[in-house]
């Protein structure tokens, strides 16, 4: 007899394959393929594994990675919205809150609880590891879009201005990264693939 | 100035974005699209959090994590190898140590030797944290077979005995997962989804 709790965290390990269906707005480095979530989130956790070092505040690494590799399990049932989107509100939505609770309410209830508390402590953004994390969330897209001719930012509406402000999360984690952003953000700008306003 | 060594990172980011292209032969939970290397390697991550409590021996699981994570960016030169291929091995190869050396060489020297010792440890299979990280390996597939029909059990070749050989690397680190894992191949040969010769 397999034990109930196991049982519980087979459903939540074949439901959240669904997060491999969720197409991000940003393509895959010099490509027109769309990245989906998953691709996304696995690609964060290296750069976390590989960048860790430039975070200024000391970082737990295992529980950076834990908050990307879950950071939008709750797109599964909310969807994903784009970053520059003026109509939606990109986080913290009650749909999105809905979702955590559907979703990692799949496991048994203490893992349900710690899964939770590491998606709000990654939303809230408000501790060394949310800090970190949420800047490697925010440096993927900006080398994607750098390699792909601007990609996004080529979105009506996208312009340094509001690049700038949506990149600022990186400085909260890393002030090393965050040079190299708005080096990579300027020369987007003079190469004429962000538009100045 | 960026330093030298943060872009040596960045170009390892960069070039490990092709494990998104590496599909596997094993399609995602019912469904007929192939998984690729960088949501199969998500995936278990994933897995390895949830099921970490029934690793047989105390494991470091932010070890087995970054084992998952990486452990098939070798395939961006050497591609993948149906497990039950009867012409090629399915790992170890010289071709899969080259491409460690030359892809995890681009990071900076400390950083590649601590990511080619993660894989070489990994595929060797001799520590608890290898042991577990294999089982997860091998047990994502069996789940999605499960799901699909038989999935690849219905590729010529494929048979109970071989299945049941190839997944016994599940019970070195879980007898837990093991006697679900023994449940689902039986489960398979009972509802025709798996020959039984």
């Amino acid at each position: 007899m397999t034990p109930e709790k196991l049982l519980r965290q087979i459903d939540f390990i074949k439901e959240i394959d669904k997060l491999k269906y969720i197409q991000r707005k940003t393509k895959l480095f010099n490509s027109d393929r769309c990245e989906n979530d998953a691709e996304h989130s696995w690609h964060l956790a290296l750069m976390a594994m590989v960048l860790f070092e430039y975070a200024d505040e000391s970082v737990d690494l295992l529980k950076v990675i834990k908050m990307v590799l879950i950071h939008d399990i709750v797109e599964i049932d909310a969807g994903d919205t784009f970053i520059y989107d003026t109509q939606k509100a990109h986080t913290n939505t009650e749909d999105e809150r809905m979702a955590a609770h559907r979703i990692f309410g799949l496991l048994p209830k203490s893992q349900a609880e710690e899964f939770i508390t590491i998606w709000e402590e990654f939303e809230a953004g408000e501790t060394p590891e949310a800090r970190f994390a949420r800047a490697m969330d925010r440096l993927e897209p900006l080398l994607q879009n750098s390699s792909n001719n601007g990609g996004t930012w080529n979105e009506p509406g996208v312009n340094y201005t509001k690049v700038y402000a949506k990149k600022s999360a990186i400085k909260a984690g890393s002030k090393v990264i965050w040079r190299y952003a708005e080096n990579l953000i300027d020369a987007g700008v003079k190469k004429g693939i962000l538009k100045k306003e």
